[in-house]
């Protein structure tokens, strides 16, 4: 099924193609499953208050409270205003990056050198959550499901490796209160092994919003 | 001599009391030195384009680009644009932190259990960013300049050291745009090795910039 930009239909899997993205409101007490079909793909995710989208999920809060930097089962994702937005309830990979923001025209401008960029995760993400009235400037650090980047913690140096994600793998979050989830197929070669592949999401429980832009 | 609203004067020191903040004009060009007078003493940096603060300082795109989390000379520091704000062209210290957000109320109540919690680093930056039209749902993830946070690559664990830094060290940027820069005397004392200190800066070459608030 394609992606809809009103609630997602508990228990349906939908897709998202590769190098593409999607947003959706997700209620309290859902929960938020992203799937891996294939394996070795990331998935960047953002969370915003749904009824306040200043409020946005935050690296910095959640790495400070959990004093670590790599998140899986039970951990909590704050947002700018310390409260929890997500929480992590089932992790069949385990390694997830929480440093890095969405790959974007710059991104492959930048580090891969091309004169014709794709928009990528950035460009992606922010096309989602127009309609929900995100501005691109409001894009901060995501949540990159499945993305594997180790440190070197004598000289801090850090690797994009393939993710660890094997096909059939998710992780799945319970949200803390209404939301706007936006979540892309990411446009790197390097943070999904050298392939672009499509990722799947599904959301069970029942939703307790209607779509506010109806 | 007093923290002010309008462009430091070339070569003064300026004083930023204990857990204090402050925020000023930077024109592009001047280079704005952070000094840690005491010894163990952390200071928050965020930096904005002063001709539209909706650009501002970008952990996650710098530490992309840099493909290293622990940043010194000669490195860039980006916007969530990708443009250049700040480079580091002096550093007597070289252990930084670029990964937490500052310490605020909320810091205080879930880390420390405090009852009545100071308004930390990030209140302090709310109130110098605020005559600058900056609102406090836009601070991001700051440069904590001394700040000794320390990553177990295995478990992704990370801990708050007391700073590296002596007194009299400091760090040094050139600044690529017109910037608002503010500045903080961390008010965490888990960052600051027990004990609240200042924090002095100074800003050399000529203002190319007025402050646009006059």
């Amino acid at each position: 099924m394609s992606t809809p930009s009103v609630p997602p239909t508990p228990g349906t899997v939908y897709v998202i193609p590769p190098r593409s993205g999607a947003a959706f409101p997700v209620s309290k007490g859902q929960r938020l499953t992203v799937i891996d079909p294939c394996g070795s793909q990331v998935s960047d995710l953002l969370a915003f208050n749904l009824h306040d989208t200043n409020e946005v999920i935050s690296s910095g809060r959640t790495l400070d409270y959990a004093s670590r930097i790599f998140l899986t089962t039970p951990d909590p994702l704050y947002s700018n205003r310390s409260n929890v937005l997500l929480r992590i309830v089932a992790d069949t990979v385990g390694t997830h990056d929480f440093l890095l923001t969405p790959c974007s025209k710059d991104t492959f401008r930048i580090i891969y050198g091309d004169t014709e960029p794709h928009r990528g995760c950035f460009g992606n993400l922010a096309a989602a959550l127009e309609p929900f009235g995100v501005e691109e400037d409001r894009i901060p650090v995501a949540f990159n499901c499945f993305m594997n980047v180790p440190i070197d913690a004598a000289t801090g140096e850090l690797k994009v490796l393939p993710p660890k994600s094997k096909a059939g793998d998710h992780i799945s979050f319970v949200a803390e209160m209404d939301l706007v989830v936006a979540l892309t197929a990411c446009s790197a070669l390097q943070s999904n092994g050298g392939s672009f592949k499509p990722i799947h999401y599904r959301v069970d429980g029942t939703p307790q919003i209607t779509n506010e832009l109806e």
